[in-house]
């Protein structure tokens, strides 16, 4: 790969070619030209030539893509072909949802267990993972080498929770708190904020006419 | 409000101010100039002031901002003023961690039923609304005027169970299976694409010296 600054923008698209590589490999689809490609994911060809250039172009002149050699690529860049290591902090519903999904691991991120300040709450036989008390996760994160910290707990507690896992050497943190988190630059956060998704629906469902089409 | 166009980028933001106007609110803070509101979003003041004038500009020279005020405004550009109904389709975890989110419900959007292919798996009693078998969906969103739709099923079942909604005349879909979804231009689709997120975060684990910041 180059060391070629990638903009947000570019990355924001990665995972959604991914997704759409990985449904046509799934068809037993080999190869596939960009302005297919285009069609299907209602984006520009030439907007697809530009995102795969950054990372060199895997695509040849009068051939298309090649998807699974595309595919596995994608996942080189996007980090996902070793495992991950995660823990989920708070073990309400979203917290249950996120340990029970099972395409994360599919995807590389496996859960390890389950944090909370309560965890006798949680029925343990209805998670697949252990339920710990939230004092125990500084050591947790250390002995096991745990790298992403997902984090579905009130707001109030989120900031501290945060600096905690960030002194424990955390390397990510996947926040669904509803705020936002000032962390030191090394740690990457990553926002799921459901309710500022849920008012753009909002915003869009009663004004859909009046949204300009931005480039990117 | 005015006619104007309204860039994607600002409406993506737009949720952000609320949620920050919101908690000085609750702060009991009543006025705010654009340079304090900007030190605390860390984005820089003339981006606020740019963003806050697409709707008029609630802003006063040498006065700054008056919070409740705009906070109203914004809530009344979100079209959140009024309550929203909703239901959620597929009752496995995601679909009752959202179900039982009471911030959602605090923000006017009310969640209504549940449905699912297989309604007898749901204890019913860890659910606050009524769980019914999809094949009453149409029937339901047309007796109780049902507006959101929210869409927590395997992407399998995605596409079809999401035409269903529209011909039973559903205006928005929350969609967060793991597909998209191609609907008609009335129909407002917002995506939640978990994978995806947890991707871009994967990738800038990795990376994050590499990004370029974005404009936007």
């Amino acid at each position: 790969m180059g060391e070629k600054k990638i903009s947000k923008a570019v990355i924001q698209r990665l995972p959604r070619y991914y997704r759409y590589l990985g449904d046509l490999k799934d068809c037993g689809i080999d190869r596939i030209s960009s302005k297919e490609l285009s069609e299907r994911m209602k984006v520009t060809a030439s907007q697809i030539r530009q995102d795969l250039n950054n990372f060199g172009g895997f695509g040849q002149q009068g051939y298309g893509y090649n998807v699974p050699i595309l595919y596995n690529e994608i996942a080189k860049i996007l980090n996902i072909t070793t495992k991950h290591t995660m823990i989920v902090i708070g073990a309400g519903n979203l917290g249950q949802a996120i340990t029970n999904y099972n395409n994360f691991e599919k995807q590389g991120f496996v859960v390890k267990a389950m944090f909370d300040v309560n965890p006798d709450v949680v029925d343990s036989a209805s998670t697949r993972v252990p339920v710990y008390n939230i004092d125990n996760v500084k050591n947790y994160i250390k002995k096991y080498n745990i790298e992403i910290a997902v984090l579905t707990i009130p707001k109030t507690a989120a900031v501290e929770t945060a600096n905690m896992l960030v002194d424990a050497g955390i390397k990510a943190i996947w926040n669904f708190t509803h705020t936002d988190l000032n962390l030191p630059e090394h740690v990457t956060v990553e926002n799921v904020h459901l309710s500022d998704s849920l008012m753009k629906l909002s915003y869009n469902m009663e004004r859909s006419s009046d949204v300009m089409d931005d480039k990117n």
